[in-house]
Parts: structure tokens; C-alpha cells; sequence
């Protein structure tokens, strides 16, 4: 397998030139050609089958690499090659599209947009593979391996589920491995077991037609600044509750063999504040600690406000218009269509006299979602990922993770239970400036995923 | 008079197609082509003394023409030459520097940024100082007249104290009249007799140190967009009264007298709405009627705020950062200078743990001013305005302006009484899209100042 590792590296270093970034259209041929790099790849990997899906919006790829043996299982890899803006640019310390490898302490690190979040996590996906082959002696997997790279996910995945419907049959597998998390420490084995979803919305208010002096109206009319920022402080409580309408109707209350385990996972809270995050003090929900409100509990965050002067100087207007984005972390069994109205109805409650609203809440979302703790598929996972580290199955944490795909639309129209298989850390700064992936976890990745295709074969299935 | 208004016009249109946006420094070498435009043109108009004198920021422009009569009083006429930025360019139904007439209910106006404020204000004089030599067969003014043009009122006008304080032997007068205001309505005569003052800040609040996964870290760390909300919504108590400390320690009470002057000025409240506020609703300080509200009272306003991601789609983050501009109008005997520690300590009450907050108050501001209701050279404005209206000086109504200048400098530097004297009207759209001005008020106000400067001319001086 090592002897593969500088082709993984020279191979993930090729993809993540490509500035694939789907919540801009301006990206969208980029979005198209890193599809294309990665239907290559997989066809220099050895997969016999490999395709690219046009979407309604961005191209999916889908490769099936059949087992030659009879009635064993079918596995689907899900990942995704889309990622997230890189604003603001200037923070980065080397261009976010020009992978650079940096000595950190836990060994070489790849700093580069989508270094983990997905490229990096699917790309140890091709290694695995290949070294499953080379350790067992096989032509072909020890289970049917088939995956499906989404291009949308970094969006919110917006026609994801209609790919998974229209292409139901192709797709058919008795598990889904995700390949979008990670584990909580460089040394410390960890399945996630549950997902949160997500929902989001954009409110817009507005009060005069146009821009006023704020000398002649200034203390006579409504300001729509005024307004969003009495909204927006009244999206929480005093214990740190979001406070729509039903929003915590349908939360399913964390068993006690739930937190103890969540309770097992060693979390230094100071080092956490000092890692990424560089934030001064938690914050969040009353009553809960702080694993559990980033990866159990339901959150709201406003993502970006804006409305009115933001150029040099000053400009003494009350403006038209005041802006805001917001996303909701769902945990089971809330539902993101039902968030929808839960934002409508709260936005009403909180609307001055001569002030207007207008909520933008985009269809689909992200259902929450949860692995069977007891499943046979479980037990496959715990020991690959204790043999890539070197240890039991009993020392694997369980662990849940606070971001969301469309992890549920699998569920929903596959009907496959899920499994968690990822590269990443806590400390990879994902989605912000210098992110990175640390080389040693993607050989522990690639390694996890060898093993998981042997241990899948003896899983007993419909 | 009415020969020369054709040249008015023309000289106003071609004056206005140089965007002299102040608070652009892009815009510097207009603002510097504004100043010798301005010079050249009172060089036409036969000033014998006609300089650009330059500042640390913009440019202002200086002329003085001496009244052959001994002992007659020195006027000062006080404007500017800058004008406000154009966003958002895309609601102006006229290109913003190409000017445009459009005929309108009370006659022809004129479309573009500045064509009132302040460029308007003070073509008028150009064409009533003309006037005023042709009606009395003078050489020389009945008064001396000089005119101080400055370039940086619309943002705050930070070098302009200096200025006066230099210059302050060429600008000895016995009284300033202030050509940046208006009147109430086009038919109705009125008077401006207050300003209110400006003091601005601008706040940014950071919490992590970069834009975090809000799946990873959401409900764990402080976001600073909730942070900056609850500030700006603790801005104003439930009665609409400002709550930065001590805010309103220094306020005189409105008198009495003052309270029935101001109700008397026609107002209706529902046109007013209608007009270019576009309006649904009033809102402010509970106690005060709306024209006190907007003349008489201060206010607050956020004029911007901005932070996170505001680009298509969604971006699922803890902003690092979290931005306002604030603004506050200020009433009689509030100093700006006492705002910025009022500020500073209003955001140190409302910080949460784990969000650092940065308050910028530039130095200088704006202090308000009055005039002085009872005095001679007040008497000398309400004929002239009268005359120009064909209406007695007993119909000349008081008015206050919500807006601000630095016209307290004047006061504190030069030591002379103000008169307001401006052709602007509150429909003018000042500071928004399609600024206009009515050229039947730019006539009025041509006359008035004719009429002034012989007014002014018989009352005593030291």
C-alpha cells in the first residue's frame, strides 16, 4: 500500500486544482471538470463501470466495480467533489486551489480547499481499493463496490434525491458507506453514528421604498436595520434556545446510554476553543455540554446579515433593505419542511408596523440522520477501523457529527443503512481558510476502507 | 433675473455632471475638478477675489466680493461642493451625473446627485448676487459678500474646523448664511432656525478567529452576527429612547414657545409618508410629534451592517466578524465629542463572553446650532424670503432640519450669528436615488438672496 501512497498524494494534489466551488454559477465548468478528473481517476483505479450523471444542477460521478463472487453483499460509496467558497481569500497562507504540503505536528499535512471536505476522503477511497486487491490476491472486490460522487453538496445537495430516485436501480446496495466525516484525534479510532440535518433560509425586510436621509427621517420612520437586528436577537433565548415555533417538537431526548457514550469520547474543551475555532468562550444551549450542542442538539446560526452603507466612510441613510442568511442544525426526527413554516410564523411574531418580510426557505433541506449501534454492519466497520489503528473493536468511539448531507435522502430511497467512514479531523478547518488534511489519516483511511470491503463479505444480508 | 435663468440652469447641469463624491477617495479628482469648476464660475460672475484653498482632505472654495460702502456688514455664505454616493445606481431613472429635467406637478425639475445638495444651494447665489447689482444699479454689493465652498460636508467635513481656524482673518463676517436647507413646501415661505449635529462609529465584533463549520462548531462557540444583533437591538428602549449612557444628559427640553412654533408648519403626516420616504408607518421616541421627532429630538440610526457570507446560495458558517455604521443626530446643547465614550461604554454592557468588540468614532462630528429667533439679521431674512414669496415677514415659518452640517463650527470659530437660507424641499430625495431640484425654488431662492443682501445691509453691526 505505501508503495501507492506518493501516486494518492500526486493524485489529490491534480484534483484539488480544480476550483469546484457549486454555490458559485461562475464555478460551474469547474464543478463539470472535476467530475471528469475523478471518472479518470476511477477508471486508472480499475473500476470497469464509470459514468458521469448530469443533474438538474451539477454532474454526479458513478463507478461499480462488481465482485466476481456469488452473494456478497453490495456496498455504495457516497462522497462528494463539490466544495465550499474560500472567502475571505486573504486568510489563507498559501492560494487556497495550489495544494501545499506543510510539516505539522502530527506529520505532513496538505493545505488546500477540499483537501478533506471531500476530495481528500473520497480520493483514499482509490488506494483502499486497490490495496484490498493486492492483500487478498483478488481480481475483484470481496463485495460489489459501487460509488456516487455528488456535485452539489457544498449547496445543500438540491437535486440529489431526484438522482438517487431516477437512478434507484443502478444504485441498489445493502449498505452505504458515507465518506464525508471524520474521527476526533489523529490516534483515536471513532465511527460517527448520527448526522444532524439541515435547513436554511434567507429573510429579506423592507421598509421605505428607497434609501433615506437619515437627518430628514432619521427618528420618523421605521429602519429595516432596526428591525433585522430585533429579529435576530430574538432567535434565541436566554438559555440559549432557538426560539421558533415547534422547533423542538419533534426532538427525540437523548437517552442515558446515548450521553454516556457521547461522554466516553475524550474532548479537551480548551484545546478545542484553541484549535480552529480560536474562540474565547463556548457558547449554546443551557443544560447540554459542548459535544453534545455541536453534534446532538439543534441549533439556529445566522451565517451572513447584511443591508444598507458598507463602503468607506460613512453614508447617513436609513436604507431600504436589510438582509440575512440562517441555517438550522435538525437532529431526529425533526423534519427540514417543517422549518419552513417555523421561520414564517417567528418572523411574524417579530415584524415592526411599516416594516415588510419576505423568507426565501429553498426546498429540500437535509433530514437528520443515525447508524444502527447494534447492526452486523456496524460490527464490519468497528473492525476495519480497529485494525487500520492497530486495536480492538471495543476501543472504536462512537461519535456524531454536527454537519449534515443528504445522508438521509440514501436512507429514505435506498432503504441501506448507513455507515461512517472518514479521514478527517476536528482540526481541519473545514469550510474555513487553510483547510487541510493530515496524510497520515488518509492512510488510515485507505486502510480502514481495505479492510471494511473483507469484513462486509461476511455480513450476513437479505 | 429671469434673462439669466437659462444660464443658471445651464451652468448647474454642466456643474453636476462631475461626480464629487466625497466619501469615495476614487472619486478625489472630482472632487478637486468640482472646486475649480466652482472657482471659474464666480470668476464669471465677477468676484474680484476667487481662490481654491486646499485641505488635508478636499478642497474648498473661497471667494469675496467688498461692498464699495464703508461700514456695512461682511456676510459669509456657507455651502459645499461635494455631493453623496450613488448606490444603488441601478433605482435612479437618470443616469446620477447626467442631468435631467423632467417636468413635474410644481414645474420643471431638475434629476441628478447634487442638484439640491448642495450644488443647487449654491448655484442660486451666483445668479441673486447678479440680481441684486442689476435691481439697485450697484457695482459692488450692498454688503460684502464672501462664500466659503467646501468639499467634504457629506462626510462630516473632518478638516473643516482647521480650516476656519486658519483661514479665520479672511473669513471675518458679522453674520453666515448657511445655503445647505430648505423650506416646507414650494409654496410656503419658511425659515430654518436649527440643525441638528452628526456624531458617527463604527463597530466590529469578532469571535473565532476564522469562519468556522457551523455544523462543526454551531451551538458550541459565540457567533459574532448574534452578537452584533442583540447590540444593535438594545440600541433603542421600547419607548424609542436611545440608551447609551447618558445620552440624553446634555438635551435642552423643548420650550413651550418652541413646541407651538413648530406645530404650526403644515404637515401632513400620511403625504409625508407617501412622498419619498414610501413609508408604511412612522415610528421613533414616544412623546414627540413626528416633525419633532425628526428636528428636535436625537436619534440613532444603524446605517449599515454587514458580516458573513452574502453570495448566492448558502454558506453554512460562524463568521469570524460581525460590522456596523452607526450614525446619531444630536439636539442643542449635545456635544459629539461625549458620544464616542457613551458608545464605547454602551458596547462594553452588551458584549458577551468570547465576542471582542473594536468602536471607531472619528474624531470631529457635528454640533448642533439654532438661531437666534428675536435678532436683527433674523428680521433681515424673513423680508427677504417674504419678498421672494410676495408675502409678509409674518408668514415666514420656522422649521428645524433633521439634517446636520458644520455649521456649530462657524458659530464657535468665527464667532457670528447663522441664517438659514436653502431651496430644498423634503421631496427632494436628498442622499437617495433621483435627487431633484425644483428650478421655480431655485428661482425663489435667487430672489431671496438679492433681496438679503440689501436687507442686510441696514442692520447695525459692531
Amino acid at each position: 500500500m505505501h508503495a501507492h501512497l506518493d501516486e494518492l498524494h500526486a493524485d489529490l494534489r491534480a484534483w484539488l486544482r480544480i476550483p469546484s466551488i457549486s454555490a458559485d454559477p461562475a464555478h460551474a465548468p469547474d464543478v463539470a471538470r472535476s467530475a471528469e478528473w475523478l471518472a479518470d481517476a476511477l477508471r486508472r483505479t480499475g473500476f470497469p463501470t464509470v459514468e458521469i450523471w448530469p443533474t438538474a444542477g451539477a454532474p454526479a460521478v458513478y463507478a461499480e466495480w462488481p465482485s466476481a463472487d456469488d452473494g456478497v453483499p453490495v456496498a455504495l460509496v457516497y462522497g462528494h467533489h463539490d466544495v465550499q467558497p474560500v472567502v475571505p481569500v486573504e486568510l489563507w497562507q498559501h492560494p487556497p486551489f495550489e495544494p501545499t504540503v506543510v510539516e505539522g505536528p502530527h506529520g505532513p499535512e496538505l493545505h488546500a480547499r477540499g483537501a478533506i471536505d471531500d476530495k481528500g476522503n473520497v480520493a483514499f477511497h482509490l488506494l483502499g481499493l486497490r490495496a484490498h486487491l493486492a492483500a487478498t490476491g483478488r481480481d475483484t472486490p470481496a463485495v460489489t463496490v459501487k460509488l456516487l460522487i455528488e456535485g452539489e453538496e457544498e449547496s445543500g445537495s438540491p437535486h440529489f434525491a431526484d438522482l438517487l430516485r431516477e437512478r434507484r436501480d443502478r444504485l441498489a446496495c445493502d449498505v452505504v458507506v458515507v465518506s464525508d466525516t471524520g474521527m476526533v484525534a489523529p490516534d483515536v479510532p471513532s465511527a460517527v453514528v448520527g448526522m444532524r440535518g439541515l435547513a436554511d433560509a434567507e429573510i429579506t425586510l423592507r421598509g421605505p421604498a428607497v434609501d433615506l436621509h437619515s437627518g430628514s427621517f432619521g427618528g420618523g420612520v421605521p429602519n429595516p436595520l432596526h428591525a433585522m437586528a430585533a429579529l435576530l436577537a430574538a432567535l434565541h433565548d436566554e438559555q440559549g434556545r432557538v426560539t421558533l415555533p415547534g422547533f423542538y417538537d419533534a426532538v427525540r431526548p437523548l437517552s442515558e446510554r446515548e450521553r454516556e457514550l457521547m461522554a466516553r469520547v475524550p474532548f479537551d474543551e480548551q484545546a478545542w476553543l484553541a484549535g480552529p475555532a480560536a474562540s474565547r468562550a463556548t457558547a449554546g444551549e443551557a443544560g447540554f455540554s459542548t459535544l453534545e450542542r455541536v453534534g446532538a442538539r439543534p441549533t439556529a446560526e445566522v451565517n451572513g446579515m447584511w443591508g444598507g452603507y458598507t463602503g468607506p466612510g460613512h453614508k447617513t441613510i436609513i436604507p431600504a433593505q436589510a438582509h440575512a442568511k440562517l441555517t438550522f442544525r435538525l437532529v431526529a426526527d425533526q423534519r427540514p419542511e417543517d422549518v419552513a413554516a417555523q421561520v414564517r410564523a417567528w418572523v411574524e411574531q417579530h415584524l415592526p408596523a411599516g416594516i415588510e418580510a419576505e423568507v426565501h426557505t429553498p426546498p429540500g433541506g437535509v433530514s437528520p440522520c443515525a447508524s444502527d449501534l447494534d447492526s452486523p454492519a456496524m460490527s464490519a466497520l468497528l473492525a476495519a477501523i480497529a485494525r487500520a489503528f492497530d486495536t480492538e473493536p471495543a476501543a472504536v468511539l462512537f461519535t456524531r457529527e454536527g454537519g449534515s448531507g443528504p445522508e438521509a435522502d440514501l436512507v429514505d430511497v435506498l432503504g441501506a443503512p448507513l455507515l461512517f467512514l472518514g479521514a478527517g479531523l476536528p482540526t481541519d478547518r473545514i469550510h474555513s481558510p487553510n483547510e487541510r488534511v493530515l496524510l497520515p489519516m488518509l492512510t488510515r483511511g485507505a486502510e480502514a476502507a481495505a479492510h471494511l470491503w473483507r469484513e462486509l463479505a461476511a455480513v450476513p444480508h437479505p
